[in-house]
């Protein structure tokens, strides 16, 4: 276990509305999101998870947040695109939030604050996304400007990011008479993944057989980090501080990939049929395992079990059409083969850039267990048990809410200081962990290295420190002789 | 370029039957390839290819093997089974041999040798295999056993490798009256491959932008390499000297997977015809391109031209059903994307196992312009440059040949002295280059370190040097108080 001091949440112990106490924020928390695209003026402290942790995509609560605050953010990506958007606190929406705050929790300042929304659209029905954008409730969240003057649309400027936010500007400017403020796709995953590993408690999880266990993020070593953001393709990403970051490399075979060959060889009409089906199929049907070319025992000389995908897709051999294989076959195959493949180039990039913790984000994840359980066990497959996949709740929002989270019109200073008492459940520690990482194996030449230079440096520093004896000694000689 | 002093052959300068002067064989040549597992007592020296350049798995003539060698090999993989088999000179092979040799050819010893042979089935028609290898003239050079009694076939013994060894030892005893010595898969593909580098003139070549090139490897520096075996599943094989090797890793998606979906998407017959497919269709159609998503303009601001392929398959929308689509493009489609991978795999198991070099082998290359086109160009794109892919000739063969290469009936003893006269059409250099390679940018750390340890390494010696002196000197001057 690589992160200490986790805690497993059956369902049974969900608890509903978790407040964090902000009094407790250490001065570490005070943080610039800055880069050279990027600012993240506001530091949204404070900001916690709403509903149960099961959730995909929750809400995410800010208690305080700017009167001018313009929070509507779009990630237009080649599948999808993502919307975040604050709704402002409305009367209902109050009375939920005091009931949460009963019984000893108490907050001594008015909240200004609002809920932020997640929601996704298919890119190839633009139309839908419009239509939702247009409803009042949207634009009253995303912009006060909007409140005063219907008629000032075209003033109205939104943060957006994704490849769309080129490819579509003129649809929304005429559409909606907004303008995209564009901010660059790459930057903005990392301003979001950072924020919510080092904002939001309950985001970062693992998942390994059907069991997800939160973890504790240690914010003073939360760097250096590979993020590897599965969208349509799989950009792989060297985070090494707020707003340090390289995009190291990618593969062509991503979710729109998985979702591309689903379509053609199954006909399913969403992703989400796709996952269904893959639950009730078997890969075996067309995978070549080891053990079928090598029977029961598999090739254990060098480490593969019979077991083992020798060649995705290598049992089909011409002698069924696609129509005799069973889809739910097909869509096993798929995913497992998929998933894998990002596992391997994960632990292979990280490895490669010296990195320990791979953090998974990206609309395909869809918080699917099966997808997650494949990575984790792909990567504990590749790494021998030392690279554990990590996932955020918030997956397919990195860009959206990154984006989101430069909005140039807050202002930190803005921010009202707030105070919430703790209130967590029993049983949720809010001890936060050590994330410790194991050197991997191929790394211990350069480990080697690096012992040698220690090695080397005490013995510099201690023939230093004899020269230093020895010449003190002859420069007193000397001063006896004299 | 990384490979110097390369020559590069258009057709028009193809030779016929190139004969390399066994008199100038350096020392260095005469090695070992033993490793635990295989021994390689015959060095075979003096072979050489038949046939024009172009050929595919061309004849390899071995001008001298002892009368009691039994040399037929099978590689029984999961897609195909590559025998290779010697036939003696008849006398038709003997006329042709004696025709080559002429003007200022000659030999001065009695030519007791044999071509080799190479020879593919599909290992679902192991019928067809069983047939050919039932034909007395496959035996005849596989085995001088069977010459003297046909009764005894069942002391025959041949070597096999892959996967089919242990899966079909006893439909071959049962139908051939043959037993298998089995040998090691990987051991056998890495003699194999260091048999054809380092033995075998006009074996190795680069192909970019449809231009073959044969190399000339330095034998001093062949080692280390990653050996990239593209069958049904592709391993990778980090091969530091004569039986020295370790399999890094692998990838489930290998020509099986290829093969496998155009089976699947465009029922397609054989793996040529898809090839054939492919040549005449459009990735774009299916392919989602960053230009897809971005424009234009791409993405310049992370390197990525709008051609760039952001995700495979990632254009198919659903709109369009599976027999809507040309399956020329679908044929495109696969064996860009998925040549692409491997490239970047191979890539990345090579930088992280500090190599320099990759060479290129596997029956799914087939010697396909495109296929090994597509290879070079990514391993290019990755790699920025550093690092240049080699292919093989006998690139489905290695395994096999490695297998018969280490056949225990033939000792290096047993060769005949035999001497030719060089013949080698005007135009083609001799000059055995050197392979250099340029470290890649993601080892500078390392570098880094290597670095730091030589400068520490010097501050140690200096600072001895100086209380060595110091040293010296107290004990002077003590020497002198006395």
């Amino acid at each position: 276990m690589r992160y200490d001091d986790r805690h497993t949440l059956p369902d049974k112990q969900l608890p509903y509305g978790v407040v964090v106490d902000l009094t407790n924020l250490s001065k570490n928390k005070v943080r610039k999101m800055a880069n050279s695209e990027l600012r993240c003026k506001s530091e949204f402290h404070g900001a916690v998870i709403q509903g149960d942790l099961e959730e995909q995509d929750p809400s995410i609560l800010f208690p305080n947040i700017p009167n001018d605050a313009s929070l509507l953010s779009l990630d237009i990506g080649g599948t999808l695109v993502k919307v975040v958007y604050l709704s402002r606190h409305n009367t209902t929406c109050m009375k939920e939030w005091t009931k949460e705050l009963s019984d000893g929790v108490s907050s001594n300042c008015p909240i200004l604050g609002g809920l932020l929304h997640f929601v996704k659209f298919e890119t190839k029905n633009l139309d839908e996304c419009i239509e939702f954008l247009q409803s009042e409730q949207v634009f009253l969240g995303a912009s006060s400007d909007l409140c005063q003057s219907v008629g000032s649309r075209k003033s109205i400027r939104i943060k957006a990011t994704g490849g769309g936010a080129y490819k579509f500007a003129n649809v929304f400017s005429e559409r909606l008479g907004v303008t995209f403020d564009k901010m660059d796709e790459i930057a903005s995953v990392v301003v979001g993944a950072n924020f919510l590993l080092q904002e939001i408690d309950h985001e970062a999880f693992t998942h390994m057989n059907g069991e997800k266990i939160f973890i504790n993020i240690n914010h003073n070593d939360l760097f250096p980090y590979l993020l590897v953001n599965i969208g349509s393709g799989v950009s792989m990403i060297k985070v090494t501080g707020n707003g340090k970051f390289e995009r190291v490399t990618g593969t062509h075979f991503g979710g729109g990939t998985i979702f591309g060959l689903a379509r053609l060889l199954t006909e399913c009409q969403s992703y989400d049929e796709f996952l269904e089906l893959s639950q009730h199929g078997d890969n075996r049907a067309l995978d070549l395992t080891v053990g079928d070319i090598y029977g029961e025992l598999g090739y254990p000389k060098h480490n593969l079990s019979a077991s083992a995908i020798a060649s995705s897709f290598g049992k089909v051999n011409g002698k069924r059409k696609l129509t005799e294989y069973k889809i739910e076959d097909i869509a096993a195959t798929l995913l497992r083969d998929f998933t894998y493949h990002i596992a391997q180039i994960s632990y292979l990039v990280a490895t490669l850039s010296g990195l320990k913790r791979i953090y998974f984000g990206g609309s395909y994840i869809r918080g699917h267990a099966s997808t997650m359980d494949n990575i984790s066990y792909g990567l504990n497959y590749w790494s021998k048990g030392q690279i554990e996949a990590v996932f955020l709740r918030h997956e397919g929002f990195l860009g959206g809410l990154g984006a989101l989270l430069s909005n140039e019109n807050i202002d930190v200073d803005d921010l009202i200081p707030c105070k919430f008492i703790k209130q967590l459940p029993s049983g949720i520690s809010t001890v936060r962990g050590e994330s410790q990482g194991v050197p991997h194996g191929n790394l211990s030449e350069k480990a080697g290295l690096h012992e040698e230079v220690e090695r080397l440096r005490a013995e510099v520093e201690r023939l230093q420190k004899d020269n230093t004896m020895l010449n003190d000694k002859l420069e007193k000689l000397k001063n006896n002789d004299d």
